[in-house]
């Protein structure tokens, strides 16, 4: 009886790899140290592998293991297993809910808004010319974030924007009464959602609904010089429809943790358009030594016959 | 009977002195278009001014208007007002409270707070380099802010990193008990307060007691790596001993608003420390569509005879 800590795809090729296989590792071995870890692709004898906990799986890989009954997602996001057309549909998958992780992105939505609101980029511009710039407006605190995706996160996100005396609002895919925060939902408001929003904050989950959401089209909708914030998943941006909307003038510029290829490659013009601030996909980064316990928990949970926590509904996507 | 605006220094022979007192004239007159509003040194007959509305006054100003019967601060701090030795002792000083001015300052708090601790510098760096540098560690939210002034902004600020998950310590002058927020008080507990701290954010009032606070002592006695936050006065810091402190190593880096000489002229070595962001002045800046009322108010108040209000007691210096 074995597990595969199963990392794939672009992450193999960077050192990140070896830093996060062996992480989870140790804190696994921390709580028994007679777990039988593999790290793919060394697994030896695929019949042993019970458990799969992934980040990335590389497409296919499952069907390798007849033996498996439980796959652990190594994050909160379960797009990364799900899109894998040959998921066995017999394996439960469950997800991580660290609870650090709630305050790592209500952290990364604050000062990348706030950046924006109190218009740090002029500061930092000017502080390269050695200009004493002081000219008004001085901040942008008269500017609606609108938040796209009004889960737990989003609604922490929103409270913390207020907090600080912003004004907020919020659209959701399905209809949820939340107090004191003006919010919209489904197709029929999505547009009344975007016309009163000048920093679009994207915290969807990914769905085959919500794919391709941020396009040209939303853009249209948005006031003149939105700007916009995505730490959803890359799937949710069209890429080319953001440097038009650039280019154009269309938007005053996007702040993106997320990509459809990661890492983003050196030759992408995101690294280098001057409006585009680039971060590596750390608005949260699961943390091996908070995460480890839920995952060995439900580890326990599969072998002792217990019910799993965090269980995903692969048709929801999330 | 006739107000005089004064905005003196520095500030005279920038583009910012124009935006500045038109601004006030204007707003003033949208309550009285008979006011009597005249700019210095454009003042006419000393004789008919009554009350000085002022900005960095140039000293010795006042002792020009025998009929002065008020003096107000067009900002909350009044350092730059009572610094004059020539101030006629007779005239009462208001200064402002400008009801944003809170929300300004939390928000420049909260954004100087989670750039360092979101680790944003770092990213930017690499985005320059077009290099996807994904380590840990990937924020600083282990890290203590220690914020120094805990009056009814401080307490603000202190609030809102809360709310972002952070640790937050205080320090004040004088002892206060604050619900929920660690606070030291006085000289004694001062290098408790320091030891403890890793991001310093000097929110003081400028008096006798905190002018150089932020010395060469002080950051000796803060851990290794700490990081300075200063939106007090620029006399509240001495330049040398941050310049060395950054290149020394004994401190990570240092985010300024105010500073002794502003505009910031452009020969000072800060403009190019890459260890020091240096915003003009920005975190709060009066405004003088939402503060004017209040200005105004005190004039009728002068002139009816009634109680001014938010008055300064010029002994304690704020």
């Amino acid at each position: 009886m074995a597990i595969a800590i199963i990392v794939g795809r672009d992450l193999q090729e960077t050192k990140d790899y070896h830093w996060f296989t062996n992480a989870w590792k140790k804190e696994l071995l921390d709580f028994d140290s007679t777990l039988d870890i593999r790290i793919w692709p060394d697994v030896g004898d695929v019949n042993e592998i019970v458990a799969a906990f992934v980040w990335l799986p590389p497409v296919g890989v499952f069907k390798n293991f007849p033996q498996l009954k439980l796959i652990a997602s190594l994050a909160a996001g379960v797009d990364h297993v799900i899109n894998d057309l040959d998921l066995p549909k017999h394996v439960p998958i469950v997800r991580v809910t660290d609870p650090y992780m709630a305050t790592d992105i209500i952290q990364y939505v604050q000062v990348c808004v706030l950046h924006y609101v109190k218009r740090m980029e002029v500061w930092e511009e000017k502080q390269k010319e050695k200009i004493w710039f002081k000219k008004p407006p001085f901040n942008y605190s008269d500017k609606t974030i609108g938040i796209m995706g009004l889960g737990f996160l989003g609604e922490k996100a929103a409270r913390a924007l207020q907090h600080v005396g912003l004004k907020v609002v919020g659209w959701r895919q399905t209809q949820k009464k939340i107090p004191d925060l003006k919010s919209y939902s489904g197709k029929e408001e999505f547009l009344t959602f975007l016309a009163q929003t000048d920093i679009l904050v994207c915290m969807l989950p990914l769905t085959k609904e919500t794919r391709n959401i941020l396009n040209k089209n939303t853009f249209a909708q948005l006031p003149k010089d939105a700007y916009i914030i995505n730490l959803g998943r890359g799937e949710h941006l069209v890429e080319e429809d953001l440097l038009q909307a650039l280019s154009s003038g269309r938007l005053s510029g996007a702040c993106l943790d997320v990509f459809r290829q990661e890492p983003l490659p050196p030759e992408h013009p995101f690294w280098s358009q001057p409006k585009i601030r680039v971060t590596p996909h750390i608005a949260s980064v699961t943390n091996p030594h908070t995460a480890a316990p839920q995952i060995y928990e439900n580890y326990c949970n599969l072998i002792t016959g217990k019910k799993l926590l965090n269980t995903v509904d692969v048709e929801k996507g999330y």
